[in-house]
């Protein structure tokens, strides 16, 4: 996954493309590289490393022109390092290519090449398409895009420069996200919206294998057989300063602070006068009275929002679910038909592995249902039904207020199922609601009770393994726990289900092992406490996390007991999981990294 | 899987054969007995449990004879309870035999000796060889037992001991060990040497079909024929530890080693003429129609299991398949109902966790399906379908032969299924079942390949943390190959689906982090280099094990190949575990662990 930026007008581009590139570093930060076209000449310079290593080396040359490309890497295909940087060069060295996805086919479009002459300088699988643009050039960049991509198999967002062509560049895409921005007397494209938000609100969202040709005061769009496409201007209403850290030391710390507000923006809306109205939601009561079986699909956080999913729906609704890891779903040629019913979730909306198992489980008849955070995402605009979690931009790697919000949701669908099929009364739904409204205060709180958490993590911070464990709901935590835990201070930790850790992973508890336990559900109370002692008999230390009603009782069990305001246990991870997020975050901090660009990630991940 | 001894001389026979017995329970311990013959009366002693049972219970007894014959037992046809233990006597009370190993044509002999007035008291195939004995015994045992091993087929280690003859008995053998002690004055029988090496170090080794006459002074030894046969003296010059284990370091290599043999008992017996028949699995092809789902529920490796076989069965018979932890199940309020099969799967058939999520699903009214190797354990004994695993005792704590003959039962259940369904051809299951045939000979060929394992682990057995990334079948696998390594070895280590590390766990690898890359999956090959690449563009150490036929393309990207003989993917984890298997014995033995018994671990796990 990478981010692609693109500017033609008459400022100059160097700034504009550096400005959209910043914005776009959340995809990836291995490389970055820009190509302007100055007076007929292609000039590209590039880098390994962050932006600024980039910035630092453009101080020093002089480039004026007014159109060129960028991108910022988030490697694939070869190592991060400055050949495989993007822009790619073709054998002239006349046409440039960046490029966000991987083409498939490029061993053999590579051999075609080589037979012809072509040298390759990178690893990358980018490379064929500079040269593959330059083996049908003739004069016109369009033909060769089009031929180009007639070609390629896999997935793309383009942007191609010419030395001939000093008016007018050309982008397109496939699978992976493009949008264009419509300006005065200029025009700019970029992987997602914030990156031209500074200069524009109007948008094109091209669509798969769509061409756009890009001049200054034009944006001409075409579909694969070459025809014109009138595209719709879609406008931007939210607000580019949400995307900053606004005093906060981190964009993760930043993101926490805003659970209470996202969440209750999650379900507030959707409670009308005390009844719940989902928008945009269109199933009907015959429809979940026939629905024999629901698939969460979804990958790293989502999915273990999706675990949690699981639990709810099957209580609530008696609806059968299974949950699956996306990327595994697709290749399993899973049992689904159109009696079955799809949640996807993603925050981006853009995760391929998520998208394509959209695809699979819709050609076999399934409907769809999303929850995604971004609007007008390729995963929402495929989605029969989507469901938007209300939580905002959210520019740290690892998520947190976006889980928080993909769980509101959840339950929100769960008991509008719940209530649909008769299986809960309008009583117990209120009751559920009336402790889901308890939830942002609940949170509060707990932000309230960091400093605690940090002390601990000072303690802690240079532990080799943690292990988490919890039964039910408090497992799907645990495994959500584990991953922000590893993601940012790259901690090998490791979820298990409280009764499984003795058919083998207890051989690695040993005397200082610290053992994270959260522990919210009240009938599982007694066996947590068994497991616990398990451990502690090995020499583990124990970090609880329970309802503010067990805490005296806990304490004479575990090293450390942290607490969320009491709460029905069935509602309790939508709060539960702030403070495993706080000890990721204290955790990562005492160790000295980057919390916000976790080594190896990026934030949405539009590759296989 | 059972153990025998024999004595005649002149001390006491019975400190002698209880002496050898305590050898020889590594070969199983549901039960113990001995016969001897005091003064032409013959005295049985049998009872169910340990050797302590049996010892406890002479203590009272004044047994002086000094001949006799004793066995300890694994179970296989009929539970373990008193009267199903060894010695067996005949109708009139004057034959009393032992016996390891199956008679599989005995329930044709059982008719034929029931139509001639023999009442059989017990559920084991032995009894038949106790009753035949005496149906052909006219005054010379040896006779008799020449024309009964004529009789019988299948394998055998037997002893015989009769009233009348207060100076001799007869050992025979086929496919089962024996060996032969000899003294001064006084000869032994027994399965193993450790059992007789107190005594002597002469030993003659029965070769199969062999018949002996042991008295005081001879051991006089006759072919199939009954002519004489000169047996040369084999001398024992190691020690009995080491003769427990068959010459192996430990238990755990020993029983990887026992894999070829016990996959084979495994699936054998139940393809009859081409003809799959699964023992004791009662389902009709209307049952089978009529499910509507099964629920696969078991623990640590035999979740690992579970895992392939939901792959498995979901492919090939297309019913939606669970699978689940059993601690978790139980505690979820599972959607089970009286239209679903529950499959349990558990080596011992007594791990606490999953008999009681049986009882769940029987409670809920699932029909029970279990995998157990344990015959008459207390999962078996509660379920309605049984199909044993013949993997005999597992002494070591890792489970390693047992994990591969869970695998054949699920493929032959998957298979009975399908071909009962309709979903598959006769010709599909054939070209299944001829793979299935091929494995053992390919284990053979894995275990050739140890010391290529052996020079890797002894470079790598420092490693903090470790990753298995595998996809579809390949996860499951990894899953597998993760837990072995843990429980022996101590290293971190965690299985991850190939697409899902990216989506956080990845920020985990740096230079140097070993990556365990099982992958025999023909159709997923091309997705898993690619994922091998994003580890290596981050440092990783990467050790792939894949078939024979990708081998060469395969050493481009990874740092070691293993290779498994080429088969059918979808029946590649039975041999392709083996590598793992070896992966973890080895790191652990280079660690200096303690391989056989792993800290903080139990062989079966008998608490929540």
């Amino acid at each position: 996954m990478c981010g692609i930026v693109g500017y033609i007008g008459n400022r100059k581009a160097i700034p504009v493309l550096l400005s959209g590139l910043s914005k776009l570093e959340y995809r990836g930060y291995d490389s970055a590289g820009v190509a302007i076209n100055e007076n007929g000449k292609l000039r590209v310079e590039k880098c390994k490393g962050r932006l600024t290593s980039l910035e630092e080396r453009l101080k020093t040359e002089n480039l004026d022109g007014g159109m060129g490309i960028g991108h910022t890497r988030w490697a694939t295909h070869g190592e991060p390092n400055d050949i495989n940087s993007h822009p790619h060069i073709s054998q002239s060295g006349e046409i440039a290519v960046v490029h966000n996805g991987i083409i498939e086919n490029y061993i053999q479009l590579k051999e075609f090449l080589v037979e012809r002459g072509y040298n390759f300088k990178s690893d990358t699988d980018t490379e064929v398409v500079a040269h593959l643009v330059e083996h049908y050039y003739k004069g016109d960049l369009l033909d060769a895009v089009m031929k180009v991509i007639d070609e390629i198999e896999g997935s793309y967002a383009l942007g191609v420069l010419s030395k001939d062509n000093e008016d007018m560049f050309v982008c397109a895409r496939k699978d992976s996200p493009l949008v264009i921005g419509l300006g005065d007397g200029e025009n700019f494209i970029a992987s997602d919206i914030p990156a031209i938000l500074e200069y524009t609100r109007n948008i094109y969202i091209l669509e798969d294998k769509e061409v756009a040709v890009m001049t200054k005061d034009s944006v001409k769009v075409f579909n694969s057989l070459g025809a014109p496409v009138k595209k719709e201007v879609f406008k931007v209403n939210w607000d580019v300063e949400a995307a900053e850290k606004g005093g906060y030391e981190h964009f993760m710390m930043k993101e926490m602070y805003e659970e209470p507000k996202v969440i209750r923006d999650t379900f507030s809306p959707r409670i009308i006068n005390g009844e719940l109205k989902l928008d945009n939601i269109n199933i009907t009561k015959e429809e979940i009275d026939n629905l024999q079986k629901i698939y969460i699909v979804a990958c790293g956080t989502a999915y273990h929002a999706g675990v949690v999913g699981k639990y709810i729906i099957e209580k609530l609704c008696k609806i059968p679910v299974e949950v699956d890891v996306a990327s595994e779903f697709r290749y399993r040629d899973p049992l689904i038909t159109d009696k079955d019913l799809t949640i996807i979730i993603s925050q981006s909306g853009e995760t391929l592995d998520t998208l394509f198992a959209l695809r699979e489980a819709k050609n076999k008849g399934s409907r769809i249902l999303s929850i995604v955070n971004v609007v007008g995402s390729s995963i929402a605009r495929s989605s029969d039904d989507v469901l938007y979690t209300w939580a905002g931009p959210e520019i740290a790697v690892a998520s947190t207020k976006a889980y928080n919000t993909q769980l509101t949701a959840l339950y929100l669908v769960a008991l509008d199922f719940a209530l649909k099929k008769g299986t809960i009364s309008k009583e117990e739904a209120d009751n559920i609601l009336a402790s889901l409204k308890e939830i942002p205060a609940g949170i509060e709180e707990i932000l309230k009770d960091k400093e605690n958490i940090q002390k601990f993590a000072h303690r802690h911070y240079n532990a080799k393994s943690i292990f988490f464990i919890g039964r039910s709901l408090d497992y799907a935590l645990s495994m959500e726990g584990s991953l922000k835990l590893k993601e940012i201070s790259y901690i090998h930790s490791e979820a298990y289900a409280g009764g499984e850790l003795k058919h083998g992973t207890i051989a690695l508890i040993e005397k200082g092992t610290l053992v994270v336990c959260p522990m919210t559900q009240d009938s599982l109370f007694d066996k947590m406490v068994s497991n616990i002692r398990e451990v502690k008999a090995r020499g583990a230390v124990v970090l609880a996390i329970t309802q503010q009603r067990h805490k005296e009782e806990l304490e004479k069990t575990a090293d450390l007991v942290l607490t969320i305001p009491d709460v029905d246990s069935l509602i309790a991870p939508i709060s539960a999981v702030t403070p495993l997020q706080l000890f990721a975050y204290y955790m990562a901090l005492e160790k000295g990294c980057d919390v916000d660009k976790p080594r190896n990630l990026a934030k949405s991940v539009t590759v296989e």
